[in-house]
C-alpha cells in the first residue's frame, strides 16, 4: 500500500551540488586520497600522485650528437681551409693522444679526454689522417650529460595524467615505479525484487538489470573502477547489509533504484542511518527522486530507477565528485547555440533536461528534443546534446533560442530528420555515413510535425506517409498545401504493407475490412490524423462500410505498437498497423494495402546531401537491405514526386 | 665506416601521406578489418563491427508507469465528479472482472484485461472500492511494449563507439555479446646494438630503450593493442627474422631507431626486400629518416631513433593509419592562434614542428618555442602545442602570426614564464597549480632574453640572475634600463650559491678564486653574457684576479652542466656553477658566493596572479620545499624589489 511518505525538502539542483560538495569536501574526501605504485609501462592515464623526481640524467652520458669524429677542441684552434689540420685515426680501443681522433655514430659514447664532435661531411679521411679546415668549438655536436633532464630535477608535477611521452621520460629518468592515485572504487548495488541478473531470465513484471552496467561503464569512463555488486531484493535489512558491506571496500556506494517516496524505498531510510542524509529529491526533471549521503566519510548515491534518470543524475551528483577525487581536470562542457525545432512545455518549479537530435539547417543550429519518457533509454542514444529547462520556466516556444550541451564536441555533420518514424531511415542513416560522411539524427513526430518542421526550416529531411481522402494520392496534395514556398523535393522511398493484426491462428477467422463489422469483432483505431487511420478511413469509405457499425472505431490509442499491444492483451480482436509492429509481438499480419512512405528533403542547391540521399534509394544495396525487413516494396525508391524552387 | 647509401627521394610530408595512405586503403588495409564478439558488459569504448538490431523489444511487457490502480479503460468512460465511478479492488491472483481493479507500483505487469493505469493521487479507495472522478483512456500511464525499443529495430549503427548507455540498450534489447573491431595489434621492435632494457644495466654509451614502451602508449591511446618485440641488434638477419615474425600476429609492425642512413641502417633495405618499400625520407625536421612500407598487405613503419622525432612521426604517419582501421572518428585538431615569442630559423625545402609553450598575455596568445633538439624528451612534455613552419619558409620572425596545433583542446589558464630557468620555478608552478589553478610553463632562453620577452609582452614572468659589475647590485639596474614602460614588478625568489666544481676528493686542493691562476690549474667558463659570467668576472675583478692570469678563461661552454660535464671528463680541473650541476655529475662544490635569482612579473592590475605568485613566495611551505634542494637561501623570497607602473 502506499505509505505517503513524503520526500525531504527538494533542492534546486545547484544548493543540492552545494551542499553534497561542501560536506565531502569538510570530509577531506578531496584531500585524502588513496596512492598506489605502479609500473611505469602501465601507467598510461593515470595520475600522479606526487611531483616526481628524475634518478639519473638524460642523456646519462656524453656522447656523438651526429655522426663524425671526436676530437679534443683544441686540437684544432687555427685550422683553416688554407692552413688544414690533420688528426690521426685513433682505433676505439686505443688510448687518446693529443692531436688523436675517432670514428664515432650518433650516440657513441664519446671517447675519454675528446669533447667535440666534428660532422663526418666536413671530413676528409685518407691514410688514417682525418683533414679538417674549421676549428671545432668545445661541446660542439656532444649530446652532454643533463642536456635533456638533469638528475633530482622534476620530470613531472603532481596530478598529470601521464601521456606516452611522459612514459618515457619517466623510464629515460630510471623510474620503474611511479606513485599514482588510485582509481576509485565504486560499487552499484543493483535493487530490486522485480529485477534480473539475465534477458532469459525475463519474465513479465521482471526487469532487466541494465542501469548497474550502465553505470559501472560510466564509471570507468569517469576513471573509477567500478564494481556491481549481486541484485539484492527490496529488504530493508539486506539492502542495508550490502551497503555496509560495500562501504568497507570502495570509495563510493552507489544504490540504483528504491529512491522515490513509493512502496519499497528504503534507501533514505538506511542512508540516515548509517550515515548523514544530506539530500532527497532534487528539482529536476527527470531524476527528481536522488539520495545523497555520507557513511562513513564516504558518498553514497541512491540514484532513481529509470535509466535515463539514473544516467544524467550520475553525470550531475557522480562524475565530478570521482574527477576531483582522482585530480582529474574537469572537462569544459562544449555548448552550441541552437534554435528549438518545437514547443516544450515544462513544469514551474523543476529544471527539466531535454534530449535533442541537432542540425545545421539554411544556417541555423536547430535542436529537436526527443522523447522526454525517464524510460526511453533509445533517447540517450540518439541524442547529441542536452538542454535545460530553467526551473522557472513554464516551458519555451519553437524557434526559441536555446543553449544545448553538447555529449561529444566533435559534432559530425548531421541530416536532421523530424517527422513520421520509419526502420528504413535507420538504414538510410547507415549508408549516408558511410558515403558521405554525415549522420542522421531522428525525432519522431509524425507525417505532419514533419511537414511544418520542413516549412519552418527546422529539418533537412521530413518522413511522410498521409493518405488524400479525396484522390487517394500520397503525400504531394499535402506537400503543395503546406509548402507554397522553400526550396524541398518530395521522394518515394518505399510503399509499405498495412494490414490487420490478429492474434496467431487468426482465431476470429479475420480476411479483410469487411470483417470489422461482423457481429463480436472488437477493433482499436488509431487517433485522427494518423496516416494509418487516413487509410483506414479512405478504405472504409472506397469500400463502402460504415465505420458507425464497427465496434471500437471509436477506440483510439497512438502508436503502431499500442495497436498491437491491445490485441494482444485481448482487448480488442483487430487493428491496423504495418507488419513490423505484428511481427514483434507476435501476431499474425493481413495485408490490406500499401502505403506510399516518401521523404522531403530540405537542402540548399549547393548542398550535396540530397543528390547523395536520392543516389542511395536508388541503389541496389540500399534496397535489398530495406526489402529484408519484410513488407517494404522499394521499386519507386529515389524517384522524385514533386519538387519546388520557390 | 660511412657507406654513403643515400634515401631515397626525400618526399613532402603529404605526398608521403597520399602515397602511403593510397596504397594501404588499394590494398583494402581500412576495408577487410577482424571482428570479434565481445560480451557487452565489457565493450565500452569499442566500435560496433555491423549494424546491432533488437532481440527483444523494451520495455518486453505492458507495464505500469506509475503508482495507481490498474483498470480496464472502458469501466471508467462516463465517470465524472457529480457521477464518481466506483471500482472493486481484486487482489493480486484474483482473476479480472469487468469494473474490477489492481493496485499497481511503477514497473509492475498490467493485469490481464486491464489497459490503463490511474495515479494513486487521482483514486480515492475505501472499503475496498476505489472511487474515480475522470474516465481513462485506454493505455495511459502504461509503458506498452515496444515503447522505447521494438524487437529488430536498430539499436546501434554500423561503426559506433559504444558508449555507457548504449551498454544499457543492447542488454536491454536482450544481448549479451556485441560485434565489434578487433583492436588492431602493433608490435614495436626496437633495434639497436647499444639498446638495453633497464635503467639497472646503463652503462656509458648504452641507451635505454624508452621510446618502444612510449610508442606502444600511443598505439593504446590511439585504440590499438601495443606488443613489444623484444630489443633486436643491428643485425640484419636477425632484424629482418623479427619483422616477419612479427608480421604474422600484428595488424602492423613498427621498428624503432636504424631508419637514418648511417652505418647499420637496415630497415629500408630489409622492407625492400620483405615487400613495396614506398618512403625513405619525408622533408620533415624532426623526424626526416622515416621509412613506409606494406609488407603481406600490413603497414611497416621504420620510425627514427630520437624520442622527439619518434613520437612526431609516429603521430604523422601511425595515428590515422589505426583510427581509420578501426572505423574511430578521425579527431578533428584543436587549434590556436598566437604570435611568436622569438625568432625561429628554419631550412628551406623542410617542413619543420618546433614544440611550444603557450600564453595568454595582455590580452595576446603567445606562444614561445621550446627546445628543438630532437633528443629533448622533456620538450614534449613541456610543450602544449606544436607549429609547423612550412618548407617554403627560412623561418619566422618574433611577433609573427602563427597556428599553434594543441595537444589538449582544453586549456587551462597558463603563466608563461621566459627566461633563465631554475628548480625552485618547478615547485613555483606546482604550488600555482595547487592554489590558483594556473600551469606554469617555461621555455628558457636566459635572463637578458627574459627581459625582452617582458618588454614585448611575450612572457608573464621572466626568471632573472643579472649582476651590476658596476654597483654589485642584482636585476634591478636592468629591469630600471631595460623596462622603462610596463606594468611589472620584480620579486625575490632566492639566493642561490655559486661554486667551484672539481672532481670528487678535489685532487688539486681548490678553496678559491685565488687558486684559479695556480700553475697547472685549467679552468672552464660560461659564455660572456651569462649570469655565472658576470658573478665570476664581478669577483676578480673585487678580488684584483687578473683573467688573463687563467688558464682556459677563454674556453667556453653555453651550460651548468657543460662546465660540469668538462670538468667530470678530465678536461678542466674546475669551473664555476651551481650546487645541482655538480651534484648532478657527483662533483664536489666550493662555495664562492650567492647571486640573486628574481621573478619579474608581468600582469594586468586586475590579475590576481602576480599577488598569488607573492603570497606562494613568501609562503613557509614554498620555502621549505625549495631550500630543501640545497643551495638555496630563501628568506627574502617574495620581497617586491622594483615595481614600476608605466
Amino acid at each position: 500500500m502506499h505509505t505517503g511518505r513524503a520526500y525531504l525538502e527538494c533542492l534546486p539542483r545547484e544548493k543540492a551540488w552545494e551542499l553534497w560538495h561542501g560536506k565531502l569536501e569538510a570530509a577531506a574526501y578531496f584531500a585524502d586520497v588513496p596512492v598506489e605504485l605502479v609500473p611505469v609501462v602501465q601507467s598510461l592515464g593515470r595520475v600522479t600522485a606526487t611531483c616526481i623526481y628524475a634518478g639519473q640524467s638524460v642523456p646519462h652520458y656524453n656522447g656523438a650528437a651526429m655522426d663524425g669524429i671526436a676530437i679534443r677542441a683544441q686540437d684544432t684552434f687555427g685550422a683553416s681551409e688554407t692552413k688544414p689540420v690533420h688528426l690521426t685515426l685513433l682505433r676505439n680501443h686505443e688510448p687518446f693522444i693529443p692531436g688523436g681522433c675517432y670514428i664515432v655514430d650518433t650516440g657513441d659514447l664519446l671517447p675519454a679526454e675528446t669533447n667535440a664532435v666534428i660532422m663526418i661531411e666536413d671530413v676528409h679521411i685518407e691514410d688514417a689522417l682525418a683533414e679538417i679546415i674549421a676549428a671545432a668549438t668545445p661541446w660542439q655536436h656532444v649530446r652532454i650529460i643533463g642536456e635533456d633532464i638533469v638528475v633530482n630535477e622534476m620530470v613531472l608535477p603532481e596530478h598529470h595524467v601521464i601521456r606516452p611521452p611522459d612514459v618515457a621520460a619517466l623510464l629515460a629518468a630510471g623510474l620503474e615505479t611511479v606513485e599514482v592515485i588510485s582509481r576509485p572504487i565504486v560499487t552499484v548495488i543493483p535493487t530490486g525484487t522485480e529485477l534480473v541478473p539475465r534477458a532469459q531470465d525475463l519474465k513479465p513484471g521482471a526487469i532487466l538489470d541494465v542501469n548497474s552496467h550502465m553505470l559501472c561503464a560510466a564509471v570507468t569512463e569517469w576513471g573509477g573502477q567500478g564494481e556491481r555488486h549481486e541484485i539484492v531484493p527490496d529488504d530493508y535489512e539486506q539492502i542495508k547489509q550490502a551497503v555496509i558491506t560495500s562501504l568497507k571496500t570502495s570509495d563510493m556506494v552507489i544504490t540504483n533504484a528504491g529512491t522515490s517516496a513509493g512502496t519499497e524505498d528504503y534507501t533514505a531510510r538506511i542512508l540516515a542511518e548509517l550515515g548523514e542524509l544530506l539530500v532527497h529529491g532534487v528539482a529536476i526533471k527527470p531524476g527528481k527522486p536522488v539520495v545523497l549521503a555520507i557513511c562513513n566519510g564516504k558518498p553514497v548515491i541512491g540514484l532513481p530507477g529509470y535509466p535515463v534518470s539514473a544516467m544524467l543524475t550520475a553525470e550531475l551528483f557522480v562524475r565530478d565528485i570521482l574527477r576531483e577525487r582522482q585530480k582529474l581536470p574537469l572537462p569544459e562542457v562544449p555548448v552550441m547555440q541552437a534554435v528549438l525545432a518545437r514547443q516544450l512545455y515544462s513544469y514551474v518549479g523543476v529544471e527539466e533536461y531535454v534530449r535533442v537530435s541537432i542540425g545545421k539547417i539554411q544556417g541555423k543550429t536547430v535542436a529537436a528534443p526527443l522523447s522526454r519518457g525517464a524510460g526511453i533509454l533509445s533517447s540517450l542514444i540518439k541524442a547529441q546534446g542536452v538542454l535545460a529547462v530553467g526551473a522557472a520556466s513554464p516551458g519555451l516556444q519553437a524557434g526559441a533560442a536555446v543553449e544545448v550541451r553538447l555529449f561529444d564536441p566533435q559534432q559530425p555533420e548531421t541530416v536532421l530528420a523530424v517527422g513520421s518514424h520509419d526502420l528504413a531511415l535507420d538504414i538510410l542513416g547507415v549508408f549516408l555515413k558511410r558515403q558521405a560522411g554525415k549522420l542522421l539524427t531522428a525525432a519522431n513526430v509524425g507525417s505532419m510535425g514533419g511537414i511544418m518542421a520542413i516549412k519552418n526550416n527546422e529539418a533537412h529531411l521530413a518522413g511522410v506517409h498521409m493518405l488524400d481522402e479525396k484522390t487517394g494520392e500520397y503525400n504531394i496534395p499535402f506537400v503543395n498545401k503546406y509548402l507554397p514556398k522553400g526550396n524541398w523535393q518530395l521522394v518515394r522511398l518505399a510503399k509499405r504493407e498495412q494490414g490487420l493484426m490478429v492474434l496467431p491462428g487468426n482465431p476470429e477467422n479475420i480476411k479483410g475490412l469487411a470483417d470489422l463489422v461482423r457481429k463480436n469483432i472488437t477493433y482499436v483505431n488509431r487517433q485522427r490524423g494518423s496516416g494509418t487511420r487516413m487509410l483506414l478511413d479512405y478504405l472504409l469509405k472506397k469500400q463502402g462500410i460504415s465505420a458507425g457499425d464497427m465496434d471500437g472505431y471509436e477506440k483510439e490509442v497512438s502508436t503502431h505498437m499500442a495497436v498491437a499491444a491491445t490485441i494482444k492483451a485481448g482487448a480488442a480482436d483487430t487493428g491496423m498497423g504495418i507488419r513490423a509492429a505484428a511481427q514483434a509481438l507476435g501476431l499474425e499480419f493481413i495485408p490490406i494495402s500499401h502505403e506510399c512512405y516518401d521523404v522531403i528533403l530540405n537542402f540548399p542547391p549547393e548542398d550535396n546531401a540530397a543528390e547523395a540521399i536520392i543516389g542511395i534509394l536508388q541503389s541496389a544495396e540500399f534496397r535489398q537491405e530495406v526489402e529484408r525487413l519484410g513488407g517494404y516494396d522499394l521499386t519507386e525508391a529515389g524517384t522524385v514526386m514533386a519538387v519546388n524552387t520557390m
